[in-house]
Order: structure tokens, then sequence, then C-alpha cells
């Protein structure tokens, strides 16, 4: 008798060609509203998916729970079969009592954009102070707070886009700090300060990462318009801290895609659009890079249980079988280029392959 | 009688609203082949120059001194009342015995690219020991070295767009040392790292600096192609060292704008091409951010002195005048879009103001 070893799953299926896991969260998508969110909705079951963290920033955005219920239900209409989980977008206007109402119809979170929480900020620095009745409430009722992770640039102090996500780390830390039961998302990490950040933060504070970010470094977006997204990608040697705390299997870091379509001439013009798109593929995608970095074996736990477990949620049931089987990713869906167009990837889930 | 000061001129027409100085120089220019040659050229003259040093990278690159010749009776043809300075493209074709031929000729310089220097490397570092021959003859007939001061991107390194020239200042180091005599230029330097190699380095060094380096940052080619270039532009600290060595008159950093035209298409696309176009404009570029960075009176020594004094030159006669007026940038010249495009310099040179 073999012994009975950990993703035993995985490597008995490894060795036979298919990869079979739960299906999977995505803990970060934008999905758009009328015509693009009607065509990238059914994109999130066909890239593996079958529960969603559904980001706020609409047009308007969503402040309220009956905006975040109405979208909901837009979504739903479109694909049913998916778990939409709602967030509202964090806003003067929103109230503590605003906070129970969003608990009590099961909102699962709020989440920070650098531009809204400049608003009342003394220099360019976040001042989170504005908003400590709704984390006081927040963590009350068991939202979680999800950080878009970076400062506004300020070249007087030496600010961009580049170092702009570690400069908000000691805002992360005060926050942490002064609500220890607040459980904290920085969202979509991009550096080996973040990753270090998340390393010595508490159990209350977790980081997603994106597919894309798992890839590139900023010699991918100079001049590659649709590999730019915010945050930036950065150093070689971030992508490598990146990929170092997915390999080990860090329990608070898991899967937020961050994909954000784009059309494509909103992409190759004068000022592109800050996205990249990866929901149609995006179980492909991570078992692609998580194979190229040797820990296949950790694409269970990142893109299926720990966001699951952060979040208090049960764990998906259902079925996702990947095969080892190239797949080319389409140059384009609809008029939304997808990352790593016309690419190979060593993964399949996809009837195009 | 008011006492005589340095740059009188230039302050008695300040008050007058006219800056007069002699007609410019631009030591580091892309005028391209064929149709765009033939288009952009004319901006020279446009833009208040009387000299450009016209860099070799065409197709096929220029490698000979016969090669060097043509393309400027091409030029001349085009618009014979500017001084075409000629380079050839570093490169293991290229003799001693051309080096020779070509000093004859009166081609002032040679330019290392980096991947032409990375030819017969050892692991991605410039192995510049191929072409010491060539710079022993350089040396002996005072052609100038100009260097593209990169390095080739090396993730395992940690090597990318955003360090590639300050990795690569050890060789600028290595070159100076191993030919004292022979005089070098670090083209359109983005660094602080770059600024501090400069100020350390002997006589026989010197540097050229862009108008849109003295600009731009990091921050303001991310999403905006017509802003990318390479080297790309930098951290806030790094423009501000630029901006110091420039309004100090550090007399051997001088004006090459790398003006690089390309057709629209070739920036607002999936993949953008690098390169900014300040050739129509350049000396109302460069009066509008030195008079913002209160050193109007560096304008003279930047665009009409240093660089002849470097490079051994007599100084332009013929004079130019700037009209404190505001000029708006054309959207486009032809199908190039310009930098700052639309938007309003506070000097004029142009009859389109």
């Amino acid at each position: 008798m073999i012994p009975r070893l950990p993703f035993v799953e995985e490597f008995h299926t490894f060795r036979m060609n298919t990869l079979t896991i739960p299906l999977c969260d995505d803990f970060h998508v934008h999905v758009r509203q009328d015509d693009m969110m009607k065509a990238v909705v059914p994109y999130l079951a066909a890239g593996g998916m079958s529960r969603v963290l559904v980001m706020p920033n609409t047009t308007p955005p969503i402040t309220s729970t009956a905006q975040a219920l109405a979208y909901k239900e837009e979504l739903e209409a479109v694909d049913p079969n998916i778990t939409y989980l709602m967030t509202m977008y964090l806003h003067p206007d929103i109230t503590v009592e605003e906070v129970h109402k969003a608990a009590d119809a099961g909102i699962v979170g709020i989440k920070s954009y650098p531009r809204g929480v400049t608003t009342n900020s003394d220099a360019g620095i976040e001042d989170y102070s504005l908003y400590y009745p709704l984390f006081e409430a927040m963590q009350e009722r068991g939202l979680v707070l999800e950080l878009h992770g970076e400062i506004p640039s300020d070249h007087e102090r030496d600010i961009c886009v580049l170092n702009a996500e570690e400069y908000f780390l000691s805002h992360l830390k005060q926050l942490y700090t002064d609500f220890p039961y607040l459980r904290i998302v920085l969202e979509h990490i991009t550096t080996a300060a973040a990753v270090a950040a998340i390393r010595e933060a508490p159990e209350t504070v977790g980081a997603t990462v994106t597919a894309h970010h798992l890839e590139l470094t900023v010699d991918d977006w100079a001049g590659q318009n649709h590999n730019f997204c915010k945050p930036v990608a950065k150093y070689p040697h971030d992508r490598a801290a990146l990929r170092e705390i997915v390999a080990e299997g860090h329990p608070r870091v898991f899967l937020g895609s961050d994909s954000a379509p784009h059309p494509r001439n909103a992409k190759e013009a004068a000022c592109g659009c800050a996205g990249v798109f990866t929901s149609p593929l995006l179980a492909a995608y991570v078992a692609d890079t998580l194979e190229s970095l040797g820990c296949l074996d950790r694409m269970r736990s990142f893109a299926c249980e720990f966001g699951a477990d952060f979040y208090g949620l049960p764990r998906n049931e259902g079925t996702l079988t990947l095969s080892k089987q190239t797949c080319t990713v389409p140059a384009s869906y609809g008029d939304v280029v997808p990352f790593r167009a016309s690419q190979k990837l060593s993964w399949s889930l996809c009837p195009h392959s």
C-alpha cells in the first residue's frame, strides 16, 4: 500500500495528465456593467471559478446595500451558477447603520481605493481616521476590509507608482494594530516589501495575488499595453518574493485575479487603461505558472481553500478538471485582449484547445 | 552704467520678453530614413537647431564611412542648412582601418548600443574587450564614443529597465580608466546614479540629457504611450538629480534630444515603440522647462556651448530668438504625435503659435 500523502489526488492525477481540484474562488474581480458585464460574467465559470468577490468600482460606485444587492441580481441574471460575494466602496457616504444593514444582507466586505481614502486626507497621506467608526462596526459584524494598498504619487516625497505600495504598508500596520479583530485583505500585492509585511502581520491579515503578477515585471508592461495594470508589476526580485510566498503555501495568501477587461481601443491608445483580463482562463493561467515554478501542488490551496478559509466561507463543492494539454490563449474575446494573448499554456480547462 | 553680468544678454532680453541665444546643437537625434526622414529633417531648424549628431541605428545600421557619408548626403538634400555630425554603429564589422577612414572623412563618433555590445558577451554582461583595438584608434584620432548606457535585462540578476542604466555605470568607469584620452558621452542619462557617475568622471566624459527626461517620471509613461522611451523615465528623485546638474550648469552635461519619431499607430499599439518626438519645438521645450526650474540662464550653455566645447567644435554662429509667448504644441505633425501634444509651452520659437 502506498502511504497516503497530502495532495495525493493531485500527484496521482498529475501522473495521469489531469489535475482534479474543487471549483475555484476568485477573491478580486471586476465584472463591469451593462454590455461588458454580460460579455465577461460567463467567463467566470469558463475560467474554473465557482465563487467571486465582486469589486464595487462601478459607475456610480457601490456605496449602499441596496446598490450591492441590485448589482448582485444583475450578475445572477447573467450566470446564476456563480456565487457573487458583494462589496461596497469605502466612501464618506457610508454610515455605521449602512454597515449593519450590509452585514444583515450578506455583503462580505468594503473596499478602500486610494482616491477615496485621500478625501479629507492631509498632504496626500491617507487618513483613515474618518472611517474608524465604520471599521469598528465592520469588526463587530465580521465584514472584511479590502485594501487597494497604494498611496497617491507625490513627487516632492519621491512617491510614484513604483513605491506607492511600499509607502502604504505603514497604513496597513496602523489599521491592524487599531482593529485587532478586523479582517483585512491587502489586494493584488506586487512587492517584496508587501510580502514581508504580510508575513509579519497577524492572522487577521491576508493578501490576494493575481495570476499576472506572478508572471510580469516592469519589463513586461514597458511598451506592452495589455500587461499594464495598477499596481504596476515591479522588479524581478519583487516577482520572486510573490512566487516564493505562493510556492511555500502561505495560508493567508490566495488568488484574487483583479481581472479587469477593457476594450482593445482603450488599451492601445495614447493613454491606455490599466487592467489585465484573465477571467476566461484563470485556473489555466495559475496552473501553468505554478507548474513552471515547481509548485503545482499548491494549486488547490491557493485557488480553492485559503481564501475561503480566510473569509470564513465553506470550501467549494464541485470539481474542476484541468488536462495537461496545450491550450492557446485566444487573441481576443470579443473586443477584449486577454493576458498572454495567442500564447500557449501548458494546462487546459478549455474547450478552446 | 549697469555692471556687465554674465548672460547679461539673456537677462536683458528676458525683461524684454525675448530670449536671444545662438542657434542650438542637438547632440543626439534620430532622423530616420526615406519618407520619415523627409518629414522630420525640416523640423530640426524649426526647433532651433543648427547642428545635430545623427544616430546610426538605421536599417541596416551605419557601420562604414561610405554609408555614413551617403546618409549625410541624403540629409543634406532635405535641408542643407543643418550641419550633420555623423556617427557609426559599434559593430564587429568595423575595423581599425575603418576608424581611420572615418576620422579622415570627418565622422565624429561611434555609438554603442546594448544589443550590439552583447554580441560575444558573457552571461549578459557587456564585454567591450572585443572593441579595444577600435577604441585605441578612436582615442588616437579623436573620435568620440557615444554610449547607450544600459545593460540587457536579466531577471535572475534582478536587472530590468529600471536599473539597467545604474548597472551599466561600472562599464563606463572601466572604459574611461582604460582609455584616459578617449572622449566618451553617456547618452540620455536618466538616473541619480548616472548623474553621480558623471560628476566623478574625468574631463573626457560627458553626458547628454533629453528635453523629455527633464520633465518625466515613471508615472508619466505608465499607460501614456507617447511618453514611453528607452531609457525609461525613472523615480522623481532621479529626475531631480538630472534637473540639478543641468541647473547648476555642469560643463560636461549638454542637450541631446534623443528625438525619435514613430507613427502614431506604432505607439498606440499592443506593443508600442519606444521614443519621444521633440525636434520641432526642441528649444521651446528646453526653455519652458529651464524657466520652470528657475534656470533659464542656463539655456545658452546647455543647448549651445557645452556640447560644442566637449566635441571640440566651434560654437554656432547665427541667432535664435524665443519669445515669451504661449505656444500650443500641435496634436500631431503628420502622423507623429510630439511630446506634450496639445499642451502649452511658455516660450515660443514657432510660427505655429
